[in-house]
């Protein structure tokens, strides 16, 4: 199958690339620069799929910045740290991102004719993200088909899995989760402390799988 | 009835941003730079706005055009003229254009919390446009109203309705179609022989009032 892939350079997304790819498909990854606070994800993507020789591109879509004003990611208020809860995650939506993300790879997958799009939203997927529910996954794929004489599926992908069970998978497909980025802080190293640092650690704790990743803090959330 | 719309400056949008303050709603209007050919829609959205005191944003989506590649409207292919049938018309599609556009809106409607999303997507779209269907509307209003917890409406405005209906709606209301723009070309008047300006002298020929508008062009499609 044809494939248009969200690929943030996120360890999610990673696995699902290598896990599209091994079973055959044929991937081309997009990622969306819409004016997060670094561009280290966006890094991480580019050299993974540059070593994979996977066809990848970027869009810019910086200029909505100012409609998403509130949010943690587009720089308005500051990153939650840890503890992980509901409610500081809460700062990290950027609002409909999903149906933003979606539309434009669907754009893409209509003018080169791929059958259809992937994401990796997982079950791990915190309940405040409206936008990871299958629920909302179901109502896109169908507006997907519609949208155009040459119909788009989205894949359900990874629906049902934890976090932990993306490692496992990873791992048995030699991921580089070293290459991975997840910190929403951008420096040299991922922090440990953050929201998705803490994430991350206890996905390979709970997987059993060696973590690779550098933090800059040993302490566990 | 607080609403974000969809506002291109052309006739469809504009008789919709009066109609739905004629109704009482509380409109604030978005239009996007997609890498259109020109910028004589997107000022004209800007007049219109200005002088009726409606909050009004514009976002910067040229950045999708690389990905676009194929369709008239963002450069790539020369614009159709009349006769203006399916074939000619089907080169000016931007693929998944109405869900990039919906998806947007409902981002900022969702940061403000309004009720509704509205897009002027009247039953003389050709069926060639397939994201003008009734059907395509449905899947997005409940994509729409799932995508966050604060769920937001998609206004099926004037489907069933044809341009010249608009063009009677906007007379009422007192529309300054001489200040909507609907041509493909970019230059100081309407050519008058594009798809859009055929489409458009028809409307205003069916419906029976006078048309202000300024063509280059004394032929009619």
């Amino acid at each position: 199958m044809k494939i248009v892939l969200l690929h943030s350079g996120g360890l999610d997304s990673t696995v699902l690339l290598y896990h599209l790819r091994n079973g055959g498909d044929d991937v081309s990854c997009l990622r969306v620069d819409y004016g997060q606070r670094h561009s280290r994800e966006l890094d991480a993507a580019r050299s993974i799929c540059d070593a994979l020789d996977v066809e990848h591109r970027c869009v810019d879509l910086s200029s909505l910045a100012p409609l998403l004003a509130g949010s943690a990611l587009t720089g308005e208020v500051p990153v939650p740290m840890a503890p992980y809860d509901a409610e500081t995650l809460k700062a990290t939506v950027v609002p409909n991102r999903n149906m933003i993300l979606l539309s434009i790879a669907t754009a893409w997958a209509v003018s080169m004719k791929s059958d259809a799009v992937a994401y990796a939203a997982h079950g791990g997927d915190h309940e405040i993200y409206p936008d990871c529910r299958p629920v909302f996954a179901e109502a896109m794929d169908r507006a997907m088909q519609l949208c155009d004489w040459h119909p788009v599926r989205l894949l359900p992908s990874f629906v049902g899995k934890t976090k932990a069970d993306l490692v496992t998978i990873g791992s048995a497909l030699g991921v580089p989760f070293d290459k991975t980025w997840s910190c929403y802080l951008g420096r040299n190293v991922h922090c440990g402390a953050c929201g998705t640092c803490v994430e991350r650690r206890e996905a390979f704790r709970i997987a059993g799988v060696a973590d690779p990743t550098q933090y800059a803090s040993a302490k566990r959330g």
